[in-house]
């Protein structure tokens, strides 16, 4: 793992989910390669979402998707942190891609099917995401894409793409791996679905007012079993005691685990003991976010300075692309 | 018409079918309009067809397709020449676009679906190919576009795509419309076939060899019923008459039809006074190609002076569209 580029959707508030699930790994690859963690806030792709796209609040959103990732730990002196627009190369890369792809590619993905079945009219640029998000690695030569399950045909594509072009205009790039994230969890929503996610509103976000944190936790369903106070419950069962197992250390797991067994504690104390772990981990992310929000020209100047660096490299393997397909004197 | 914008292929030798059906007319527009003619050598075109696109090639046949305009006449002082990859804004505007165009506008045209048929293998960008050209187009808000008969559907795409982003983001393209050239023959190859054109091999170039081009005409199909120099002819049924009207002035077309239909003039002197009036169309843009090709810097800095020229506007319309469609802080 030399280089890494992974992608920030702006499309609203990110959530604990995305937090535990791919926020924390990020962290972490940014602590362990520096400036060749690319972090791109993928804005050229959100037009692709005719739903979820507003141009009105694609600005904010996507200055919101930079203050929360870096209250959340990405440190954007350290590691690259930039926003896809602001490298248009990305699109030329694209275009370029697109001549040397098979339509059939294309409308063979899974994610491109699904979302078209449910859709009257069918926006070209659903078709072609997935050359864009291939120009988007490419054009850092990223060798590894963190990316969830869903995502690895997508990138499957992509490495076709390298290997293709590799093929037709001599070694180029490189073939990317997924980088699966074995630890991260699939975190129920709060409404005890088996997943969070904002579609469906059973979130905890990040910078959510803790106040609305301890409603949503206070009036969050537990075991069925434990009707009364004195009924002994079970652990296993219970939202709650997963969320435990997010934001508390095991030894108070393990008293909540024995309370709730023994009806030792009540509902109540445990969504408590909870609401003050997380806020533990939340705090202090709640606070940067705050003075983030008070500096927002710290966020700006720290994403015109990612661009500087994201392009700089980006605009090296363009070079080099335009001599290899044969454009006429590349500046 | 306030601003034109023309593409040109650069893909191998113009002949005079293009001279007589295009060029012409080029020149006679940037006579007109001045910067506000913009002609533009399409490279990132040409990467869509996989059969004439050759890497190794493509520079110099951009650069032959820019030497040979500007010897044909366009005055690169005067009007603005440029390559389209020098102006990579296109392909940004290319990938915004194809996030609002619906794919089954894009596999409904004529053009799309008799390439394609043809092909195992179905580049996507023969697919995105309108919407690249949209992008030319708009990106210049050109009101006025030349073409010919079979590029009119795709023209129509290109007022239904500022259309649609004028409806969706307010009010930023015109809707270009066509310049069809009522002027422009039909050229007939030199085998006689209804149309010269390059793939079928029955072209005269324009820069060819006066004695290669005299090779052509000597052994031209003439009135077949002129078996001997005694029988009668009939200009109307004879390619080389044709060829006249487009190159000799009306007293020396009169003297050969009515020596051809009195058998006073031989085949043979016919073929003498047009290869003699086509010369002295094609001499002196000969010589211009000449002295261009001793000086090809000079090209080259027409191409750049251009380049910038186009890259202005262009930009100058990506900032206003970055900041219709919402992305953050366009620079
Ligand atoms: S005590 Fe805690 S773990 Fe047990 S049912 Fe109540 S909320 Fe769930
Ligand atoms: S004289 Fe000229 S016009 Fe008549 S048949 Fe011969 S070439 Fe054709």
């Amino acid at each position: 793992m030399k280089r890494v580029l992974s992608g920030i959707q702006p499309t609203g508030a990110i959530h604990i989910g995305n937090y535990l699930g791919a926020i924390k790994q990020w962290v972490e690859i940014g602590e362990q390669l520096g400036k060749d963690a690319l972090f791109c806030i993928v804005d050229y792709h959100a037009l692709t979402n005719p739903d979820a796209y507003d141009p009105k609040r694609l600005p904010q959103r996507t200055f919101e998707a930079a203050l929360a990732n870096i209250a959340a730990g990405l440190d954007p002196e350290k590691i690259t942190l930039f926003v896809q627009s602001h490298v248009p190369e990305h699109t030329e890369l694209s275009w370029i891609f697109t001549t040397q792809t098979p339509v059939g590619d294309l409308t063979r993905m899974t994610q491109y099917k699904d979302k078209s079945a449910k859709l009257k009219s069918v926006p070209a640029g659903l078709l072609m995401y997935p050359v864009l998000q291939a120009a988007d690695i490419l054009i850092y030569k990223a060798d590894t894409v963190p990316v969830g399950e869903d995502q690895l045909q997508h990138l499957e594509l992509t490495r076709e793409i390298a290997r293709r072009f590799n093929h037709t205009f001599g070694d180029t790039f490189p073939e990317p791996k997924a980088l699966l994230n074995p630890k991260a969890p699939r975190v129920p929503g709060i409404d005890g679905a088996a997943k969070m996610s904002k579609s469906v509103g059973n979130t905890i976000e990040l910078l959510e007012e803790p106040a609305s944190i301890w409603e949503k936790l206070r009036t969050a369903p537990t075991d069925p079993a434990r009707v009364r106070r004195n009924d002994p419950g079970d652990p296993d069962r219970c939202l709650i005691f997963k969320y435990h197992t997010y934001f508390s250390p095991p030894e108070v797991q393990e008293a909540v685990a024995g309370g709730c067994r023994t009806a030792g504690i009540g509902c109540v104390d445990c969504k408590k003991m909870l609401f003050d772990r997380m806020m533990e981990v939340l705090g202090p992310i709640q606070e940067r976010a705050a003075e983030l929000r008070r500096h927002p020209e710290a966020v700006e100047a720290a994403l015109e300075d990612g661009a500087g660096r994201a392009r700089a490299l980006a605009q090296e393997t363009m070079h080099e692309v335009r001599v290899k397909i044969g454009l006429y004197k590349p500046y």
